[in-house]
Formats: C-alpha cells, sequence, structure tokens
C-alpha cells in the first residue's frame, strides 16, 4: 500500500422514481435558482425534463433552461453555459443527462465564480471554488456522477482535456436506473468499455501487490461483464441496469486507485485524441485501443503476473495473451468497434492521431514513456 | 439492487507519518482548541501523544487532554468527557486511539451541544448535531474512522447501544500503518473477526442475488485473511498492516451494504451482551457469536446458495458447512476464542445473556426473528 488520501463527498441516491426529489433536495439547501444543464432534448421526448422541472416548480426552485450540450461537450457551449449562469444569477447547477452533461455543468459551476477563461483551467491552472453542481443521470457510463473530473473539448485546438477538483464533486447525484434502460445497445457497450477502461488503466499501470484493490477491480470488471450481457439480451432489465450503473460509478470514484501507488492513462489519452478528431464515441474509441494498448503494454512491463492474473481471475483463464483475446472478443460481442477502420477511421491518419495524443501525454506528464511515435505504434496494432 | 442512499464525507489521509499533519488541518479548517480523547495512556509510552500535541502546539491550536477510555467504552466517563468539553470550550473532538476512543470521542461531541442527556441519543432520540470529529487512529478494526456509528456500555444497566448520524462521520480520519504494527497478535486477531463480522452480516442475511456486494464482500474477507496471517507471522509488516487497515475500514463505511436492501446485525446484537455482561474484547465475542449463528442460520434462512458460494469464493470449498468450518478453524488458528467457555464464559450463563440480548434485539427491531429463547439456542451451539 502507497500513502494515499480519499475524500468523496458527494452523496448518492439510488433507486427508482428518486429525480422526484431534486427539488425539495435544493429547497433544503436554501438554493433558490439552477442553471438546468441538458443535452440534445431527449429528457424532453422522455418525460424526465417535466418531472424535474415540476419537482423544482413544486419546491419553489427556479431554473434558467441551458440545452445542446453535445457529447464531447464543447467549449464554445461551456462559455455560453457560464454567461448564462452569470447573467441569470443562479446559486447552483443542475445537470440532468449522462457523462457530458454532467462534465459540462461542471465546469459551468467553475466558470461561474472567475473572471478568467474557463480553458485556463483545463490548461492546468488551478480550481479553487465553483458552484455546487447537483446531477440526475440518465447514462451510466463515466463515474461523472461521483468524482471531481470534467473532460472538455477546445474544438478550435482539437484538445480533449480535463480538470479535476474537489469543488467539483457533485453535492449530490440521483441515479435511477430506470432512466437508464432505454439508452440504446450500442451506447450501453461503449458505457461498458468506459467502466472497464476506468478500472484497468490503474489495475495494470501500478507497481504491482495490492490485493484488495486487484480484487475490487476484478470485482467491477466481472460485474460489469456479467450485466452488460444481460442488458444486450434485455436492455429494459432493471435489476441489470441498476447492477452495472453502481459498478460503473465506483469504477471512477477513487476507491479502486486508492493505496496502489502511482498510475497512469495512457488508454485515455490516446482515445481523447480519437474522439476529439473524429467525434466517435468515447467508449468506443477505447474499444478500439484497449486491446492494443494491452498487447503493447504486455511486451513493455515487468508486471506480466497482472496479466496472467486478469485472464484467470475475470476470465478464468490461463496465460496473458488468453485474458487480452477474451476482452477483445467481449468487445467485439457486444458490438464495440476493435480496430480503427470500424469507426471509419483511416489508418493513414495514424501519426496525424498520435501528434494530437502527444500533446495530452505532454500535458499529463506522460511523454517520456508515450512520445508520439509509441501512440502511433500502439494505433497500429489497431490497424 | 435495493434503493439505497450513499453518503460518506469524511476525508482519509493514509501513510507513514500522516498524524503530524493533524495541527496544521485543525487550524486550516479553523478549529482554535480541541479536546483529546484517548485511552489508557498506551500513544504516551509510545510517543504519539507527544508528536500529536507537538503538531497542535506547532499550529497553535490548544487542547484539553482527556485520557481514561476503556475498551468497551462506559456511559458515565463519557459523561464526564461532555462536562469538561463544555467548560473547556473546545471547537472540535480528536480521538488517537482505536475504535473505543473514537466512538466515544464522537459521544461526546454530539453531547457537547445539547442539554439532554447524551444516553437519550443511545436510546432512540435523533442526532441533530454534534461538534466536528477528527481522528487519529491505533487500531485497525472497527470501521469508526469513516462511519457515522458509535456504540457505548451503559454500564448500570449493562446495555451496550449504539448511535448513528451522518453528524458524527469525522470530518477527517489520519490512518498511519505504522501505528498498528504494535498492537498486541491477540487484538490483531480479535480486529480481523470484527472487520469480517462487519461485511458477512449483510452478506448472509440481506436477500440474494447483488453480486457486485457479494464480490466487494468477498474481496475484503480473503484480503482480511490474507494479511492477517501475514500479521501473525511477522507483527511489524508495515504492508501486510497497511491493507488490514484499508480493508477493515472499508468493511464498515457503507460500501458493502449499498444497494443490497434490508439486512439485519445478528452477531452484533448477541455479542454486544457478552462484552457488556463479561467485558471481554468485542472480536473475541465475535469470534464464539459467529460460528454458532452461521451453524444455526443455515438451517433456518431459504438462501443455503449463499453459504456454498461463501464457501467457495473465499476457501476454495464446496458445500455450506464446509464454509462454516474453515472460517470457524482460521479463528482458532489466529487464537480466537470460539467456545463460550474459552473466554471463561460460564454456559450456566446462557439464558441471562440471552435476556440481555433480547433487550438489544428489541431496540434495533429484531424481536420476532431472535426471542431469548433464539438466542439461547445459537449460544448454545457455542458451548
Amino acid at each position: 500500500m502507497e500513502d494515499f488520501e480519499f475524500h468523496n463527498p458527494t452523496r448518492i441516491v439510488f433507486g427508482r422514481g428518486k429525480e422526484a426529489r431534486i427539488g425539495v433536495e435544493l429547497k433544503q439547501a436554501g438554493i433558490g435558482k439552477v442553471l438546468l444543464v441538458y443535452g440534445g432534448g431527449s429528457i424532453k421526448a422522455s418525460g424526465l425534463f417535466e418531472r424535474v422541472t415540476a419537482s423544482l416548480e413544486e419546491a419553489g426552485v427556479a431554473f434558467t433552461e441551458f440545452g445542446g450540450v453535445a457529447s464531447n461537450p464543447r467549449l464554445s457551449h461551456t462559455r455560453e453555459g457560464i454567461a448564462l449562469a452569470k447573467r441569470s444569477k443562479v446559486a447552483a447547477v443542475l445537470a440532468v443527462g449522462g457523462g457530458s452533461v454532467l462534465d459540462e455543468a461542471k465546469a459551468i459551476a467553475v466558470g461561474v465564480l472567475t473572471a478568467d477563461d474557463i480553458w485556463d483551467f483545463f490548461a492546468g491552472k488551478e480550481v479553487t471554488a465553483a458552484l455546487p453542481v447537483y446531477t440526475v443521470l440518465t447514462l451510466a457510463a463515466t463515474g461523472s456522477e461521483m468524482n471531481g473530473n470534467a473532460v472538455i473539448t477546445n474544438e478550435e485546438t482539437k484538445a480533449k482535456w480535463a480538470i479535476r477538483s474537489i469543488h467539483i464533486y457533485p453535492v449530490l447525484s440521483i441515479l435511477n436506473p430506470a432512466l437508464t434502460c432505454t439508452v440504446p445497445l450500442d451506447y450501453s457497450a461503449y458505457a461498458a468499455v468506459d467502466a472497464i477502461a476506468h478500472v484497468i488503466e490503474g489495475y495494470f499501470t501500478k507497481r504491482p501487490a495490492s490485493r484488495l484493490q486487484d480484487r475490487l477491480v476484478e470485482s467491477i470488471v466481472k460485474t460489469v461483464i456479467e450485466t452488460t450481457d444481460m442488458i444486450m439480451a434485455d436492455p429494459a432489465n432493471y435489476s441489470a441496469r441498476a447492477e452495472f450503473e453502481w459498478a460503473a460509478t465506483l469504477a471512477l470514484n477513487g476507491l479502486t486507485p486508492a493505496g496502489i501507488g502511482p498510475y497512469s492513462f495512457p488508454n485515455h489519452m490516446i482515445e481523447h485524441s480519437l474522439s476529439a478528431l473524429y467525434d466517435i464515441a468515447h467508449g468506443a474509441g477505447l474499444a478500439i485501443v484497449i486491446p492494443a494498448w494491452l498487447r503493447w503494454y504486455r511486451k513493455h512491463t515487468r508486471t506480466l503476473s497482472q496479466f496472467e492474473r486478469f485472464a484467470n481471475q475475470v476470465f478464468g483463464l490461463s496465460g496473458a495473451e488468453a485474458g487480452i483475446n477474451a476482452l477483445e472478443e467481449w468487445f467485439v460481442k457486444i458490438g464495440a468497434p476493435v480496430r480503427l477502420a470500424t469507426a471509419a477511421i483511416p489508418v493513414e491518419d495514424i501519426d496525424r492521431i498520435a501528434a494530437n495524443a502527444a500533446r495530452l501525454a505532454k500535458c499529463w506528464g506522460m511523454e517520456k514513456e508515450y512520445p508520439a511515435a509509441v501512440i502511433a505504434e500502439i494505433l497500429r496494432l489497431a490497424a
């Protein structure tokens, strides 16, 4: 065990119909007006928008609407949200949507309290304050509902970068798994890949021997695989959606890395360039990167035993390569792409993608291990 | 998955020497004076008291000493602490010790802010406020460092009862595993039994089928068993002490029961009477109760598959009874008592113990399933 700090103050309210409580919760916290952030309007078609706003109105909480958040949320739209929130004098930000909506809401919450440009924080400036963030989650995948991370894409520079701060942990996240029962099967598959990616980055890149954290990771991966198989067979299976949702939340809430020491996010680093350049779903990009990275990393790591452990504990198989193959085959089975061409990404673009990713590698302090040439080498394993 | 709420605002600072930060942490939180609660003086012999008070003095945080907390902390002593804290006008309570010290510190933190007698809260009155609680942990076992529970014994009525409240989660708990390297082997064994007890109560008494939570429990139990075996072989093994400590914290911080629905604490209910009546270590009492209760429960539950799962996942064995036997044998191996006589508790006292436990069963709403006659029947399996 390495030294660590763990602090996750987010309160989770989990279960059917719990979104009806949002108004009362805000009222009890003394919040009179919120910026209501959402995406492309599916929450209006589903009736969720009406239920949430009815809850706000019943509790006497005013709101200013701010829709139109895109997947891979954009800096320009974030800036619009900040300006609107400042004009509207809201006391909190309420995100109703998936990870993209939550991430943009977090960035807006930071931007409201500063005169600096919000991108400065993504480029490294420390976040020292934010409006309280509340969320009603509609897609389980990113873990944003219970962590202090937010990822935004600067569409001018094609940089998909992140902020991390204790100030942007949601105060309250409401998780009603029934809201995720209508997530299409392709996005359900990408969500599964994303949740697995969140836990295996640390699992493979940390130093060896932290048996509890290894077991927690394996518990989450096995649960994600089992429940996703159930969801693929029956998308409206509430129980499977619920277990998946909680597993996805625990996958990136600080639990699994606590005590494992230094680790890195190479798959996320490379994937961010795929989704920034080609606007594909984050989980689809991860499905392409992960098997390629695992095959590359297996030849460059001293902890080969971790690959054998993964194969054995997660899939009941022997041998490092067997575990990688099994994971890749499972990605294919659930409909996630595992080659660049499947996502219509030209193999000829590999050097361009690698150059883009190398910028993020530098930002994350990974440029020594992952220069552009290495990133290109990894991407060629997905060709 | 059943509906649930999860909220654990405690910040954990984990690692060697971290207790030196306590003064700065209090100062940064604006706290000028604390009640420094501790136990029998071992922290003075070890030098920890001096390190902690030096940290306070350096940061300019004043303190009033309050030592003498007993294991199975007592109501009368708690009342003394409350009176002292009121007279001293402290702004927070700092507990330096094991679970007993932390629990009494939490009760004091509640008592300072009310004119009511503190026992009223243990008898059911709702806790609505408490002074902030800070802790430096010296014995990993109870999980008190990251939860809102406190157990106190009323020595007049021999009632060992509990309070639960969001207000008594520690604001900050400092966990330095090196401080636990000197815990004697008998108490290290009792600590292991306690941590296992915390997770298996829910594992066996909930309704079946919550695969993620089952896996989290099995991950914790296996880690506790492995690291305790390492500690028994080498008590100063920092790495084993560290992994054990974090496993014990996660065992009762709300993680494993989130989403499992209703469950109960029959082993704790029965054990509280053993330690209240005979002043034995809580973990020793649990080692006596658990195998007996498991054997009784196996005949009275509809979820026999959970016993088979436990045997298989934790011990790699087949059959419900094999798992119970393996756990009991492991308790014996690490030196924990598994029969009443081993702890010098007369078998003739069983009805008296059962009558005492039945009071707590009523307080916890378990009197239908566990009338005194059933408790006596369970205890006879430990005769």
